[in-house]
């Protein structure tokens, strides 16, 4: 605990002033100065893991770097692992090498699937690792009564995140409404908090609802929809976020509030980050590569992903290359590919040209995480057989791309309809065979079905097919298999299964490698798209949002559907 | 505690969002913003002390302010109350019409003459004001085994003073040499300070002693004698204040640092400042003034001296006139003259032009913190007698201007030179009468004699006299006098006391207004100018330093002659 505060043993202090000789001595750094936002030439002394001082130092190591760029590694503001779909060590072993070390972590899904017993055990694996890692406590488990969820969040389960010597706060409070009202319940979370952090999730809110939420003492947002929003946010004091993920990206279209107003209470986060993107183009380093071609200066750029996360998490060891801070640092060849030539975790090399060199420990995550998708029984094609009559009128959720947000169509239902697809959310945590049917417009799959796992917030069992007999077959075939892998993603043609991606980690994660998963990622995405005749760049991704009931405008749970604007379940048949 | 973390109750919220009226509406202000640095035209509501929203609301009173400018109030980022010499409400009563409402306060001098208890009185009287104060633990008392203070400051009154909920920190280590050997009893003391800060003091320190004082975790400096050092302290992450005080002032010769890289980790502090200064100037307004006058935007001057202090200190309430901050705030018709036409804390208005409206409570200090003059016996000319013989060789302090540091003379004494001046310190805590004797050069009294009991950091009592029969007198005179008068400063002529300065408490203090204070301090200083012929500007205020045994090069304390240099007691004589 002391090392976050920068405070160190009488030997390391001996080694600071020279008494004592440096483990490493990185010779001629053009090294990047966040607190300044200059560039200087200096060398770098490491002994221990830490930075014990700048100039020449006697070392047992030394590495001359002949002017190469060197900056604090990167600080993640706002993410979900899970959305990764890689489990703890293998997300480490792929963000690593694109110079970040450490991230403010929100196991949202986690708590969803399995709670606290989940959490505790992603909290347990990410001890040892090379890695900086804290966990905020999830504030708003279930997402609504209307999800079912395969466990809940409450008080108690978010004292013990935030008693952990890793917790950093009460996560993206998303239920601002309540805060706004003054829900006592979340007060208390709130209130929990202690002096640790509380981040928001209010896109959109400005004016007195904003005022309201701020008085409760939320302190943060990254979900800002304008240029207004991020300014009002801004000036009343909020720190935001600004987010370029696989789903959501408000960075580019936000940049202006940074190049016109600064980077105080600014920084960056992924939140939800798919393995292939991170494969193809990093983390943290892409979302700095989207601001400097969005007009945000390189050297802004960095403050926002080191120093300015840092300080507002408390990592008061992190940031900055200076003396007392934990030695991590990027060092690169050019400073226009932002892939670094070498990064340094706790002053050792972990990771040289894009590719780890250090052992990461992969420990197998404990079997409570595994077998989390029960149903009730196989499914069939008549599992999918609504109730709907031809003739009779629907409400139809409306697919709307690029957006976690749905509209609703009232139409009359042809015989299997081939404009539209169906959807159903299978309960799958308790096997209470509970199901949700609905009707889908824009999601375009022409024949076969897919099913998955992934699906905000409750993580229950989704399938979208054609609306055909042959289309449900395809649901029942892509739903049992992705039940018989334990939960993922699947894609099905025919009764074949063209693509799957396994998930065995609560349904969410899968312990392999991000090299390996990316391509399955990609390669799902892909087949709906060639095979199944979808044009949803991103069609799984689309598919995981329209269960989540709090987001409007129609959703599907295994509830039904739900109205969100009206917040009620709402029949699918209107009579 | 709550309300630091900006976090409150629900009927505040309802407030916020605007179900019931504010206290007050603050129409048509000039905000300036320090997250964004703008100045913004809009309304303020406040309720229950407590900003709660902008734009116009329902409220209870409308002020309409035309335009006018409003900043939030300042806060001190270190400084010591004692050198005020106004006890705590006199204190307050003096800075709020200046606009200051929050400090950082090390309570060092009260901590050298009554320890923890001193201290814990204090914190008591600061109770219930109008005003925030945090309390750092002095981390130095007594400032080396050559003083002898009336009470030492362990690891246990450390930890006392950090659990109390206005404990902000560690104060000022000043032995960095110490830190800098990784001293263990030092480094305890800092690790005491948990999640607080460990605010440091290292005038001069640069390079690799540097690095190793900031391994042991020291994160602020006020000390800094360079731009080269400021701009190293800078780049190595230290938080830097910028000070304009009465005996030590840096921030116009630094002000390059924040026109050149910004005001990132940059406050501003006052540190030691005497009653008519804060009279006729007032306390961090002036610093801004001063950061003005030296080519530093306002817009930067107030980042430092709002946002960035209550950061640094943790301060989450304060630094912002924003939703869920306190109302702290300060209103001007114009911007080129600093003196607020309103100043409201926690929402009430608290002075107008210049003035105090708001009653303080002034509850006189405990009876323990008086009487701390304790002299063996009654003073006579024969106790000022030394023991040198004319024609022998003694060593003589060198009166440095403006500069807490000495020179060291050797010279051959003739009988009653009357180029030098004699100077004593007497232990006046426990009676002990124990005396140190030595000779001044440069203090410049033609005639008469000079007591104080303000003497750093111990605070024994100084006597400096004409080296004559007639000054002899005068030094027994003067100090007799401020023994009588239960501690404080006295001027002296042939036998008659001219002018006096009461500091009942511990010495150091008064509990009269400021502007009765700061005309007796102004008062004396001048009379040693106009009547006893020293050409110094502030003779008392150089007095106080002479017996600092930790800054070169000699001094003189109770126990003899300090070489600071060598560290170690120095006869007086050559032989």
């Amino acid at each position: 605990m002391f090392e976050r505060y920068r405070r160190h043993s009488s030997e390391l202090i001996a080694k600071a002033r020279g008494d004592l000789p440096a483990d490493l001595l990185l010779r001629g750094l053009h090294l990047f100065v966040p607190t300044t936002k200059e560039w200087i030439m200096t060398d770098v002394a490491i002994a221990d893991g830490v930075v014990i001082g700048w100039g020449e130092r006697d070392a047992i190591e030394v590495l001359d770097l002949d002017g190469a760029w060197a900056t604090p590694s990167f600080i993640d503001a706002h993410m979900h692992i899970e959305s990764t779909k890689l489990w703890i060590p293998d997300f480490v072993a792929a963000v690593l090498p694109w110079g970040t070390t450490a991230i403010a972590n929100d196991p949202h899904e986690m708590a969803n699937v399995l709670g606290l017993e989940g959490v505790i055990e992603m909290i347990k694996a990410a001890r040892g690792l090379p890695f900086t890692f804290g966990f905020s406590a999830s504030s708003c488990v279930p997402a609504s009564r209307y999800e079912s969820p395969g466990a809940t969040f409450d008080l108690d389960d978010i004292r013990s995140v935030l008693a952990d010597p890793n917790g950093i706060g009460l996560a993206e409070v998303m239920n601002f409404p309540g805060v706004i009202a003054g829900d006592p319940e979340l007060l208390n979370k709130i209130a929990a908090a202690g002096s640790l952090r509380v981040d928001g999730h209010a896109p959109g809110l400005i004016g007195p609802p904003l005022d309201a939420y701020l008085c409760a003492g939320i302190e943060s947002d990254h979900e800002m929809l304008s240029y207004a929003e991020v300014t009002e946010k801004r000036r009343k004091g909020m720190w935001v976020f600004l987010r370029h993920g696989s789903a959501s990206q408000n960075l580019a279209t936000l940049a202006r509030t940074v190049t016109e107003l600064g980077t105080s209470r600014v920084a960056l986060c992924s939140d939800d980050r798919e393995p292939d993107l991170i494969v193809s183009r990093g983390h943290i380093n892409h979302c700095i590569e989207i601001a400097r071609e969005a007009g945000i200066t390189l050297e802004d750029a960095l403050v926002m992903a080191t120093v300015n996360a840092a300080e507002y998490h408390g990592f008061r060891h992190l940031g900055m290359v200076a003396p007392g801070y934990q030695a991590d640092l990027n060092i690169y060849h050019s400073m226009e590919h932002l892939v670094p030539d070498m990064v340094l975790q706790r002053g050792v090399v972990v990771a040289r040209q894009g590719s780890l060199i250090t052992p990461i420990e992969r420990t197998p995550p404990s079997e409570r995480l595994r077998n989390t998708v029960h149903l009730k029984e196989a499914l069939t094609a008549r599992s999918f057989v609504t109730s709907v009559q031809p003739g009779q009128t629907v409400r139809v959720i409306v697919v709307v791309e690029h957006s976690l947000m749905t509209k609703s169509l009232v139409t009359t239902l042809d015989q299997d309809d081939a404009t539209l697809n169906q959807i159903t959310v299978i309960e799958r945590h308790l096997a209470t065979g509970r199901l949700g049917h609905g009707y889908l417009q824009g999601f375009g799959l022409v024949h076969g079905a897919i099913a998955s796992t992934v699906a905000h917030d409750a993580h229950n069992l989704m399938v979208v097919g054609a609306n055909s007999e042959q289309g449900r077959n395809d649901m029942a075939t892509a739903a049992n298999h992705v039940a018989a892998i334990g939960g993922g993603q699947a894609v099905c043609l025919n009764g074949e299964i063209l693509a799957a991606v396994p998930l065995p980690i609560a349904g969410l994660m899968n312990d392999v490698p991000a090299t390996t998963l990316g391509p399955q990622v990609a390669f799902a995405q892909e087949m709906v798209r060639t095979a199944l005749g979808s044009r949803l760049e991103a069609p799984f991704m689309t598919l995981s949002f329209l269960g989540l009931s709090v987001i409007p405008s129609l959703k599907l749970t295994d509830q039904g559907l739900i109205d969100v604007e009206r917040f009620e379940v709402t029949p699918l048949v209107i009579t």
